[in-house]
């Protein structure tokens, strides 16, 4: 499968990969590769890797316990004092496999251990092979805040293997669907359609490709979110904020990315019906495919103004400002627009209808 | 006096700095101003800054304790969280007022805060000045480990003005005369010849804008550390070590960086006139020099060990080797030099004796 080319690295497909990965460890002169995993990927993925590279070098696994509550700076803590006591210097190589929380946090930790050392990214779940594959975000939570701690620096290259898919939840692998989804609404109607029309067989490795792709191309055009990259943000406005909430809330189930973004998208949806007339027959076949995909988030009407608390301090914000990216339309955009909290609370009503 | 200008941002002298910080806050986009400061430059430089300044924006103060002790990630998630809290955005813009530790640490809150703002270094030190001015390096300590974690990111702007130096000790201001040494060992003799001729009148803000001429043309020569900045390390592979060692020994008093650098560049020398026959009358000259400036560091015997450890954890090795940069003579420098550890604990006792 074709490589593709980001900003300064490239994404390299299955077998590829890890030729591709065998001769950059053989040619740099790295000193030590260090690999960072959660218990998962430590596993079920590690395995897979290390039999597939070809390399004459010393590994370091470095494990972290899984989870978005631990991608905090607690964690970073502990694995910079762990570079810092195996010896890791600034030839040093991180590769980092698992899911979005390790490949943004390890992105993180690399890029400011010793002011930088070089790293690589092998996302094993569906949604951090789709979101996270490209655009250099890396990053860990403050509180509740996600991401709010970080920096954009990109890895030598990414490594896409759905191999690592067999190693995860259908759950997990549901919630990367979210982005698909979004990828479609915003940017690839027959994206969508392989969704809305329920086509029987959905080729994985080719949806991955398409979405990475899709993504490159927003990140190629719009490198620091100036503007067509606001479209990644679609869904993810309310999405956010209800994934925090149930994150923060004691006696609520934490929520996937993929339940929380399905819930954005709809609400969003409705938005856009309200403002910029969104078909409605498009808006109810969304509502209807999405759930039957992700089910229903049980949010209470007593959730509300904490939700909507949240948005505001949504790292997009400028001036406290809460930012919405809304569509006229599949594939037709509409970046920076304002939303009143009623038709907020409307939209969650109508979700929950 | 003259602007010089950076890589990516001018480092502006006196009124002229006040006055262009002032149009660059009136012409961007700015929502708040936050001030970085701890509680000396709290009280003795923001009120200057704050008369000098003719803008008409909301200011909030963020205060941190001062000392090398509290430059670490404590420090920086409290301020994270006071931004957070105070609703810092991304088009906010953050000042940083104080000495090393605060500009160090505030750029890497800065540049990791929302994936990075804007901000300005006002150093208020003479090490900060000459030192921190330029050169975009951002961190904070791990441990003893002195910037250990953080980014190279360049500020919008540096705000030079020696009536901060009023505000600081004597001791402070010594301590600043290595890194103005240093630029004189190994880049200008001229500069050197100021201290070791010792001229009557040193025209402060004239070194002050020497040494960040030469820090500034070394940096842009060489902005990733490659090979010409090593020559920014002499004196720091064995000062950093005994500066590390002090700090954290309970029964010892905590050096100054300058006394720290000011042993290191003895010692160097020494190491120097050994391995490349750098001149023994200049030897002699610089220890008399260096000494009567700032005094004796009491090492003791039992301390070279664990000096020459800490040596091995410096952020500048590669495969574990210690790399020294040495003097053939003044302004003659040689990089990435093997040594010793015979050798580094003669070059110690040279120091005492």
């Amino acid at each position: 499968m074709q490589t593709i080319t980001s900003t300064s690295y490239p994404v390299h497909f299955q077998e590829n990969g890890y030729k591709e990965l065998s001769t950059f460890i053989n040619q740099k002169n790295i000193t030590t590769v260090f690999i960072l995993v959660d218990e998962n990927s430590n596993e079920h993925c590690l395995p897979i890797l290390q039999q597939e590279l070809t390399v004459d070098v010393t590994f370091e696994i470095i494990e972290v316990e899984s989870g978005e509550i631990n991608k905090n700076l607690g964690t970073c803590m502990s694995v910079w004092q762990a570079l810092t006591d195996l010896g890791a210097d600034r030839k040093s190589l991180l590769i980092n496999i698992g899911g979005g929380v390790i490949t943004d946090m390890g992105g993180f930790i690399a890029s400011t251990y010793k002011r930088g050392i070089e790293f690589v990214n092998i996302p094993t779940t569906l949604l951090s092979m789709v979101d996270a594959s490209v655009g250099g975000k890396t990053g860990v939570d403050l509180g509740v805040l996600k991401n709010q701690i970080g920096i954009f620096a990109d890895p030598q290259m990414v490594l896409i293997d759905p191999i690592y898919l067999q190693t995860v939840s259908e759950k997990e692998i549901t919630s990367g669907m979210a982005e698909i989804i979004k990828y479609g609404l915003t940017y690839d109607q027959t994206l969508w359609e392989k969704f809305s029309e329920k086509t029987a067989e959905i080729n994985i490795i080719d949806i991955i490709h398409r979405s990475i792709e899709i993504k490159n191309e927003v990140v190629l055009e719009d490198q620091f979110e100036g503007g067509l990259r606001k479209i990644l943000n679609f869904g993810h406005t309310i999405g956010h904020a209800v994934e925090s909430h149930f994150l923060e809330s004691k006696d609520k189930k934490t929520l996937t990315h993929g339940e929380a973004i399905a819930l954005g998208m709809i609400t969003e949806t409705y938005i856009s019906n309200k403002l910029f007339n969104f078909p409605l027959k498009d808006l109810e076949d969304i509502k209807k495919t999405i759930i039957t995909i992700f089910g229903i988030v049980p949010v209470l009407k007593s959730d509300y103004p904490t939700i909507i608390d949240l948005m505001k301090h949504d790292k997009k914000n400028v001036n406290g400002q809460v930012n919405f990216v809304l569509l006229e339309g599949i594939e037709k955009y509409k970046i920076d627009c304002k939303v009143s909290t009623d038709l907020i609370e409307e939209a969650l009503d109508y979700y929950l209808a």
